[in-house]
C-alpha cells in the first residue's frame, strides 16, 4: 500500500500538510523532453487555494522546485524530483482535532491504522494539499501528450443542482479542451458558472459545503491503448482517479445512464469518415473492450462535498470514548470542485501517458 | 498490460472463448486453507449461461479442474492453477464477423492493436466467458474472507427502469448477503425481480438487450484497510471492477448523488455504540480517506446493455473499408446483469483479500 | 512472494512435481509471432531427464500442451498458457521423507513456512521439475530474440575440477552459441566433455554428486538495455537466474576475478571498428553502468551439487525432534549441470526479452 | 526501468551528482518506529568520501534532511522523503569528458540510451554518489531489523590479493556484525587491514586502482523468508546488490566453490541443538530452496576496481568518431571497496526488510 502510481512511469508522492515540504518523484520519463515551466505554473495555480471566495483563504505560493531530472529545462532521463516547501502552515488551528475525528475525513481510520503515529496536523499525508504534486506530474504528462497530439481538458459538469453543458461525446475539439484547461473555474456555459458561484457562496454563508461532478475528456488518442480484463483503460484511469481525495464515483461514456438504455440505443455504430473507420456515436466514452476506440475519451468523476464545515458536528473523543460535539476552526473551501478540475485532468493525463510508454 | 491482478495475491487469467481451455493461476494464497468445492460450484453456476430464458442457451458445464496448489482439498501454498475446458464451442457461427466489427464490442480496437492476429472466435480473450475464472478466484477469496469474518454479497439494483430495494448502507447483515450470494437472480425484492424478468423477456422479444446496475456490499471488514493517495480501497476495487467487461461506472456510498448533497447532509457523524466507535450514517460507503471505516463497504457498478443484439446494425468492412450492415447470429444474452452479479462479488472479494494479505 | 517473473512480460509458473500437471502462463507476448514448435521441443528435450547415465532415469515425455494464446502456431497477443501433465510420478518413493527433511533441500524451511501443508511429494512446487515450464518460456523468448538478431547460448564451464574452454568474451559468434544451444551436453572442448562425463560417472558410482559452473552469452544486443541503480541488466538477469534451484552464484564478465585486477587491467578501452564504437576488451561482460554496452553479454552461474545423494545422511525427525539417519531412495541425478544449461539459457533469454519489450 | 526497489517497501532514489540535490523516498515503512539519527549518521559517514588517503578528497557533509514521514523522530507511516544537498560540486573538472566516454563507466551506453540528454557531470544519476540515499535507507532498515532481533554486518573480504579472515558461516555473533558495521574500514583481521591499506596506497601511487570482495552476513532471521522459483531470498538480495555500481558478482554460502564440491561435502546435515532444529554446517549460506534456513545468511559481492584512474586511457570521440587518448582529471578513489561496505549492508538490510514486511 503506497502513495505511488504507474507501471511504466512511476509517480511517488510524499509530504504532510504541515511538515517541512511536499513533493514527488517521477521515474521513467523519457529523456530530451523540453518542459515549459509556465504551463506547469498555470495548472499549479488553478489548483492553489486563495484565488477567490469559493476557495480557502490559505495563501501559499506552491512553487515547485525541481531538484533532479531536468537540466536547462530538458529532462535528463533520470528520476524527476520536485519539492514544494510548506511556508504558511498554522498547526495551532488543528490542535483540538487530535482526539476528536472530523466526520467524513480520514482522521478516524488513520488513527486506527497508524496507532496514532500519523501526522494529524492539517490532515497530514491525507490532506488535499497532496494533490499539488499530482497536478505538477499531470502538467508534465500533458506536455508530453501534447507532443503526441493528445489534449486533455475538463470542466465542472455540476455543482449542487446547477449543471453545465455536457461534452458532445463524439465531437470535442482540442481547442475547447485547451481553453477549459487554462482557466480556474472551468465551465462550458458562462451562465452555469454564475449559478455555480452563487450556489457556493450560498453554502459558504450557511457554514456548509457542496459537492459536484467533473467531466473530463481527452482527444487525439490512438486506437488500442489498454487491454482487456485487468489492464483496461477504464481500470487504469479509475485507479488513479479514486486516489484523489473526495472522488467517490467514476463513470465512462454514458456511465450509470447505460442502465436504462437498450443495446440498440447504446451501441456505437461504425461508419467511414474521410476514408477512416469512425464511430457514429460515442456512448462508450472512447473505450471498447478495455481499449481506446479512437473516439474522444470521456469520463465523469463525482466529488463529495468538502467534509470540513464550520457547523457543529457530532463526533467522539477517542481517548475518553465519549460522544462530543466538534466545531472545526481554520480555513476551509465551501466547494473544492473548481480546484479539483486540474487534479482530475492530471490523473487522466498521467495515467494515459503511463499506458502509452 | 496484462490479464493479471493483485499486489499480494496475483490472479493471472488466460484462455480464449473458442480455444482449448480457459483458466487462471492464483499465486500467493495462504497454505492450509480448506476449500469447500461445493460453494465454488454454486458461484460458477450462478455465472454460467443457459439456466433460463434470460441467458444465452450455450450450455457448458464449466467444471473447474484444479491442477496444482491444492492437495486433499487444502491449499499447499504453491500457485493454484485451474483449467476449464471449452467443450461446446461453435466457431462457425462467428465467421462473418472476421472483417466486420460488432458495434460496442472489442472487435475493432483489438483488430488494430493485434494487427488481426487475435483470436476473434467468440470474442477470443475478450469474451465474457473469461469471467468464469474470475468467479472461481472470487469464490476461493470469499471462503478465506469468511474465515476472517467478512461476508460479500450483491444484488441487481436495477435493470432497465426497474429498481430493486437498495441496501440500508449502515445496517447490512451477513445473513442477507449470504442469501443474495447463493441464488442465481439475486434481488432483495421479489416483486422487483418479477418486473426485471419481464423487462428482459421484453427486450429478448424485440431482439434487443438491456443494461442495469449491481449493488455490492461487504461486512465485517476491519478499520484501516487501504491507504490514501494511490492505494485507496476505492482505487483497488474499482481497478478490478473495471476489468469486468460491460462495467462502465463504479461508485462508492452515495456516489454521484454526492453532487447534490451538502456537507452537513453528506458527513457521517460518529457515535459510541456498544462501547465502540460507530457511524450514524454511511454515505461514504465504508471508505474514508481511502481506508475502510468499519461500516459496511457499499458500492455500485453500472453494466451496459449486451452489445450483441440480433437487429441489423451499421458497421464497416475493415478489408474493403466500406460501410456494411451487420447481422449477428449465434447465441446472446438479452441481459447479462444477473450473470454479472457473482462476477462483481468475485472482483470485490478478491481485491479485498489482496489488500488484506 | 510469488512464482512469477517479469515487468513487461509476466511469466507465472505453477505445478507440483507429483500433482496433476505443471505449466506456465506467459502474459504480454507480442501478437503475430510464429512459433517453431520443433525448436521448443529441442530445449525441452535438453532439460528432460533420462537421456543418459548422467541423468535421473525418470522418463517423462514432457510434452508442452499449449491451451491458449496461440492459434495456427502464431501468438494471438492473449496470455499463452501451457500445461505439461505429470505421467510418471511415483509418490511412494518419497513417503519416508515426510518428517525427515533432506539436507540442502527446501524440505525444512518449506515445512516451517507452510506449516506442513505444502505438497512434499518429489519436492512439490520446489522440485527441479518446475524448470521445465521455464525452459519452455525461454525457448519462446529465444525465438523472438532471434528475430531481433539476438542469440543466446551456454555451455558447461566446469564440472568438479574439469574445466571447459571459456568464451573469448569480446569475440563470440552467433554460430557457436547456436551450436551449443542445440545439443544436450554442451561444451566447447570435446575433450573436456569426456572428462566431465567421467567425473559424473565416478560420482554416481560413489553414490555422490558433483556441482559445476555454466557460462552463458548473448550476442547482438543493442547498446543501452537496462538502467542504473535498481534496473541494471545485471540485477534483472541475476534475479531470474537465482530463481533456478541450485544456482548459488552469478557473476558478469570477470566477476570475482575483478578482485585481483587493477583498474588499468580491468578497464575496457574503446576503439573505432568498421566505423563504429567498439570495445578492445570485454572484462565487464557486456554491461556498463547497468546497461548493455554492445559487447557480448557474458555471465557465469555456479551450480551446487545435487543435494539428493544415496549415501546415508544425518537429519532430524520433525515430529519426534530426534536426530535420525536418512537414506534417500528414488531416482537422482549425480549431476544436474548438463540439464541446467538450457535452464540458464532460458532465464537469460526471458529476462533479456522482458527488458527489451 | 526505474531507480526504484521493493515489493512491500518501495525505495525510490533520485538525484544527479552535480545537480541541486540527491535523495530518496521510502514508501511503506511501518508507523511508530523511533529512529536513532546518530546511527544513521554513522553509516552515512562510513560511506562518505574524504576520511583518509584511501578515498577521494571530495569533502561533503552529506547531511540527510528528512522532509516528510517522520515527526519527533518517529515514523508517521507516510512516505519518508529525504534530501541531501549537493554543496561541493565542481562541474568544471568533467568538461572534457562530454564527448569522450571514460572506459568501464556508464558514459557510452548512457549517451546512446539518452541521446545525449543525460546529465554527464560527475556521472550524473550514474554516479556512485547515488549510493548515499541507499545507505540512508539501509540504515533505517537496519534499525527496524534490529528491533526484530536481526543484525546485518559486513567486512572487506579481499582487496587486490590481500584476504581478510572469512566468517565462520555457521557461527557468527551479532556482536561481531555490530562491531564491523560501526567502523569505516571493516575487517576481521587487523593485520589484513594493514596490508589492504598498503595495497591501496600502492595503487594510488601508481595512478591505478584496485578491486575486492565484500562478505556480508545477517543473523537472527526466522526460517522461511523468501520462496522458491522467482521469489528466492537469493534473487531478491542479488537484485538489489547488482544495483550497486561496481558490483559484478554475487554468491551465497560456498558460491562458486560449490563447483568443486561433492554433494556429500556440500550438504548441510541437520541436528538438534538446545531442543531446536539446527544445521551442522552452513555451506548454503542460510538459504535453502530459496528460503532462509535459520542459519546465518552469508553472501559475497565482487567489486571491480574503480574505473576512474589517472593514467592515460584509449577512448573515442563520439562526435568526431576518432580514437582519442583520455586523461581523467578530478578526484578519484584508488579503491572504493571500503566505502562500499555500508552500501552492501544497506542493500542486504533493505531487501531483507522488504521481504519480511
Amino acid at each position: 500500500m503506497s502513495s505511488e502510481f504507474g507501471k511504466n512511469i512511476k509517480l511517488s508522492i510524499f509530504g504532510e500538510s504541515h511538515g517541512k515540504a511536499i513533493g514527488c518523484v517521477i521515474d521513467g520519463l523519457p529523456a530530451g523532453v523540453e518542459l515549459d515551466m509556465d504551463k506547469i505554473y498555470v495548472d499549479m495555480s488553478r489548483r492553489a487555494p486563495g484565488k477567490d471566495r469559493s476557495a480557502t483563504p490559505r495563501l501559499e505560493k506552491d512553487i515547485p522546485n525541481i531538484i533532479s531530472g531536468v537540466l536547462d529545462n530538458v529532462t535528463t532521463g533520470a528520476p524527476l524530483a520536485m519539492v514544494i516547501e510548506n511556508t504558511n502552515a498554522k498547526s495551532g488551528d488543528y490542535s483540538n482535532l487530535m482526539m476528536v475525528p472530523r466526520p467524513s475525513h480520514s482522521d478516524y481510520p488513520a488513527y486506527v491504522k497508524y496507532s496514532g503515529n500519523n501526522d494529524i496536523r492539517g490532515g497530514g499525508h491525507f490532506s488535499g494539499r497532496l494533490t499539488a504534486p499530482l497536478v505538477f506530474a499531470g502538467a508534465v504528462a500533458k506536455q508530453i501528450l501534447e507532443q503526441k497530439g493528445i489534449t486533455v481538458g475538463a470542466h465542472i459538469a455540476q455543482i449542487a443542482d446547477v449543471c453545465d453543458d455536457m461534452f458532445d461525446k463524439n465531437d470535442i475539439s482540442a481547442e475547447l479542451l485547451k481553453k477549459l484547461s487554462s482557466v480556474s473555474f472551468s465551465t462550458i456555459s458562462a451562465e452555469a458558472q454564475e449559478k455555480m458561484r452563487a450556489a457556493i457562496e450560498c453554502a459558504r454563508l450557511e457554514q456548509d459545503s457542496v459537492g459536484g461532478v467533473i467531466e473530463c475528456a481527452a482527444v487525439g488518442i490512438p486506437v488500442g491503448i489498454g487491454a482487456n480484463i485487468f489492464s483496461t483503460v477504464e481500470s487504469h484511469l479509475a485507479s488513479m482517479l479514486f486516489g484523489i481525495p473526495a472522488v467517490k464515483g467514476v463513470a465512462f461514456g454514458a456511465g450509470f445512464d447505460f442502465a436504462e438504455m437498450t443495446g440498440s440505443q447504446a451501441n456505437d455504430a461504425y461508419c467511414i469518415k474521410d476514408g477512416e473507420v469512425a464511430l457514429k456515436t460515442n456512448h462508450n466514452g472512447g473505450a471498447l473492450g478495455g481499449m481506446t476506440s479512437g473516439a474522444p475519451l470521456v469520463l465523469s468523476a463525482a466529488i463529495k462535498p468538502t467534509p470540513s464545515i464550520s457547523q457543529p458536528q457530532q463526533s467522539v473523543n477517542l481517548q475518553t470514548m465519549e460522544e462530543e460535539t466538534l466545531v472545526i476552526k481554520g480555513r476551509h473551501d465551501p466547494c473544492i470542485v473548481p480546484r479539483a478540475v486540474p487534479v482530475v485532468e492530471a490523473a487522466v493525463a498521467f495515467a494515459l501517458l503511463d499506458m502509452m510508454m
